[in-house]
C-alpha cells in the first residue's frame, strides 16, 4: 500500500533554494501509475525542482487536478501515446516502442530538456533505454546500477545490482569508485568505505574475477578500500559501499528483501497465534512499525544507474508517491551537486588502471 | 547456546533397526568442542549407528564419561594429537597437520572404516580434507556443497555453497541431479523440484553459464527440472533444490542467515523498548520461540559434500550437540539409502552430457 502523505521537508534545504533542476518523470510506470507517480512529483515540484511527466496527457491531467496553480506550473506534461508493460522484452519494447512515456522521458535527459529521468515501469526496459539514449559518461567501461539499501543504523550502497551480467575486474573498479562518489556526494557519507563481495575476507579468496578486481582496488588512489566481505557482512554496516558483479548483485538484492519480508510476515502470523500472542501483537505494534519504517524500501527511492550523462532512476514497480518523492529529491541533489562532473573527473583519475 | 538436551527419537524408525552404520566424526573441530560434539554423539550412538571419535584421547574420554555403557560400547576413540584452528589456511593444514583430529577423520572413510565423516572445525580444511582424501564417484567431474536450509514450511536444499569458486555449465547440472537424489532418498522428498537461479525467470534471462546450464538441465531426463528462479523465490518454497555455482551460492547462504538474524534481533530490540513493548514481548516470546525452532538451523545438521565417495558433512562451527546428532543423523540415513550408490547410477545417466 502506497503511503498515504509525504513529508515535504525531504528536500534538502540546500536544493530548495540553488539553481534549477528538471527532471523527466514516466508517469505511466509502475503498479500505481498514473495517480502515485503524479502525486510523487506533486509533492515535490516547486521553483528548484521542475518535472516532467511523460504518459497519457488526459490521465495525467486527471490526476494533476489535485495540485495548487502554485506548484502546477512547475510540472510540464509530455504527451506519449504508448506504454511499455512489466511483461515486455525490454529490448524489443524500447526498440519498438518510441512513443512510450518510458523511452520519451528518457528522451527529455538526451536531448538536453531534463537532467534526469525516473521510472517505476519496466526495469530492464528502464536500463535498455538509458543504455541506449543516454552516452556514457568519458573514458568509463560500464555503467553500474546502485541500489541504496535501508539497512539498520545508517544505508548501504549496493553496486551492482543487475545492469551487467558478465563483468570485467576492471568494471568492478569502476563500480566501486562511482558508488563512492555518489556515497560522499549525494547521500553526503564521509570517505565511504568500500568493500568487494567474496567468500572469505583475505585477499586470496574468491575466483579470478574477484582476486584481480581486489588488486586493482587496493590500488585505486581515492578509494577507501576495506577490502574483501563475505554474505554475512552485506547487511551489518561493515562497509558503505557493497561491490559484485551485476548477477550476484541481483541475485543478492532480491534474496535479501525476500528474506526480510518473509521473517517480518512470519513474526506477524506468530503474533496472531491465540489471544496472548494476539494481545502482545498489539502492544508491540507501534515499535515493530518504528522498526519496519527505518529499513523502509522508498526512503532512498529506487536504484541508481551511474555512468551515464544525467542520473537514470529505477524505482520498484510498487513504487508509492513517497518513493517516487525521495527518487526525485536524491536526483535533484545529485544534480546540484554537479554529480556528473564529478564521476568523471573519478573515473579520468583510472585511466591508467582502465586502460588494462 | 547449544540446546541442552537432544531428543533420542529424531533417529529415523528404520535406521535403529536395520544394517549397521559407522560415522567419523571429529571431535575437535567446533566453538564447543569437544563437549558439545562428543555429547552429540552419545546422544544418537547405537546398535545400528557406530561413532569413531577422533581427537585428543583425554579430552573425549572426559567428556564420554556421561555415556551409560550400554552407549558408550558403540563409541570408539581414536587418538589424534593435532588440531586445526579456525584462522589456518585450510589446503597448507591439511597438508601438513596429517595427524589432525579433522584429517584423521576423513581417512577413516578412506581407509574403509567409516561411511561418512563430520566436522565442525574449519570449513575450508573440511573441504580440502574430503575433496583429497576421498575419491570422487565414478563420471562426476566435481562434488558440490548442499546445505539444507530449514525454510518455512519444508527445506529448501541449495547447492552449490562454497566447494567450487568457478564452474562450467555441466557442473551445475550435476549438482542438481545428486541434491535432487539426496532430496529423495535422505530427506523424503517425492520428485523433487530443481530451479536454477538466475536474474530473470525466462530462460533466455542471465549470464552465458546460466543460459547453457538451462539448456543442459531442461534436457536432462531424470530432473524434475522447473526452470530459472530469481533471488526472491529462493526462501519462498517456489522449488525443493535450489542450483547455483559455489560463489554466488555462498554468499546468498551467508547472507541470508545474516539478513534472518539481523530481522530477529531488532525485533528483539523493539519488544524491549518501553514498559508496554516489553509486555507484548512477553506475551509474544512463546510463539516467537516457535518460530526461531521452525527456522532452525541446526535440525539438518550441516552442509553435504556430495559427490565423494563417502558423505562429508560440514557443520556450523557454533554447532550444539543437537546439530551434531542431527548431521549424525541424515549421514546414517544417507548411507541406510544407499546415497552413494544412487549418485552413481544418476551420475551414470549424464554420461552423454557430461562429455560436452
Amino acid at each position: 500500500m502506497p503511503a498515504e502523505g509525504v513529508d515535504s521537508t525531504m528536500i534538502p534545504e540546500d536544493a530548495s533554494k540553488t539553481s534549477k533542476t528538471t527532471i523527466a518523470l514516466d508517469a505511466m510506470g509502475g503498479d500505481f501509475a498514473p495517480d502515485e507517480i503524479v502525486h510523487g512529483a506533486i509533492a515535490v515540484a516547486g521553483p528548484s525542482l521542475h518535472v516532467i511527466l511523460t504518459g497519457r496527457r488526459a490521465e495525467i491531467e486527471r490526476c494533476l487536478a489535485a495540485a495548487e496553480d502554485s506548484i502546477r506550473e512547475y510540472i510540464t506534461v509530455v504527451d506519449a501515446p504508448d506504454v511499455i508493460g512489466f511483461d515486455e522484452d525490454p529490448v524489443n519494447a524500447v526498440r519498438t516502442k518510441t512513443g512510450s512515456s518510458l523511452v520519451m522521458a528518457c528522451r527529455e535527459v538526451a536531448e538536453g530538456r531534463a537532467d534526469g529521468v525516473i521510472s517505476a515501469g519496466n526495469t530492464g526496459a528502464m536500463l535498455a533505454a538509458a543504455l541506449f539514449n543516454l552516452k556514457r559518461i568519458h573514458g568509463l567501461k560500464r555503467p553500474g546500477l546502485c541500489a541504496v539499501l535501508p539497512t539498520p543504523g545508517k544505508p548501504t550502497l549496493f553496486i551492482d545490482v543487475g545492469a551487467n551480467s558478465e563483468v570485467r575486474p576492471v568494471h568492478l573498479l569502476e563500480f566501486a569508485n562511482m558508488a563512492s562518489i555518489f556515497a560522499q556526494f549525494v547521500l553526503d557519507m564521509k570517505n565511504p568505505s568500500v568493500g568487494l563481495v567474496s567468500i572469505g575476507e583475505e585477499s586470496i579468496k574468491g575466483n579470478d574475477l574477484v582476486l584481480e578486481a581486489h588488486r586493482l582496488m587496493a590500488a585505486s588512489p581515492d578509494l577507501n578500500f576495506y577490502g574483501n566481505i563475505e554474505g554475512r557482512d552485506m547487511v551489518r554496516n561493515v562497509v558503505d559501499v557493497v561491490v559484485t558483479d551485476g548477477f550476484t548483485g541481483n541475485v543478492s538484492l532480491k534474496l535479501m528483501e525476500s528474506t526480510s519480508s518473509l521473517i517480518v510476515e512470519e513474526v506477524k502470523k506468530a503474533a496472531s497465534r491465540g489471544i496472548v500472542a494476539k494481545i502482545g501483537g498489539l502492544l508491540l505494534k507501534k515499535q515493530l512499525m518504528a522498526f519496519k519504517d527505518s529499513i523502509d524500501n522508498e526512503e532512498h527511492g529506487g536504484a541508481y544507474l551511474l555512468g551515464v550523462r544525467g542520473l537514470a532512476v529505477v524505482c520498484h514497480g510498487n513504487a508509492s508517491r513517497r518513493a517516487i518523492a525521495s527518487a526525485l529529491k536524491y536526483t535533484a541533489r545529485a544534480s546540484e551537486q554537479r554529480l556528473i562532473s564529478k564521476l568523471e573527473e573519478r573515473i579520468r583519475t583510472l585511466g591508467d588502471v582502465a586502460r588494462l
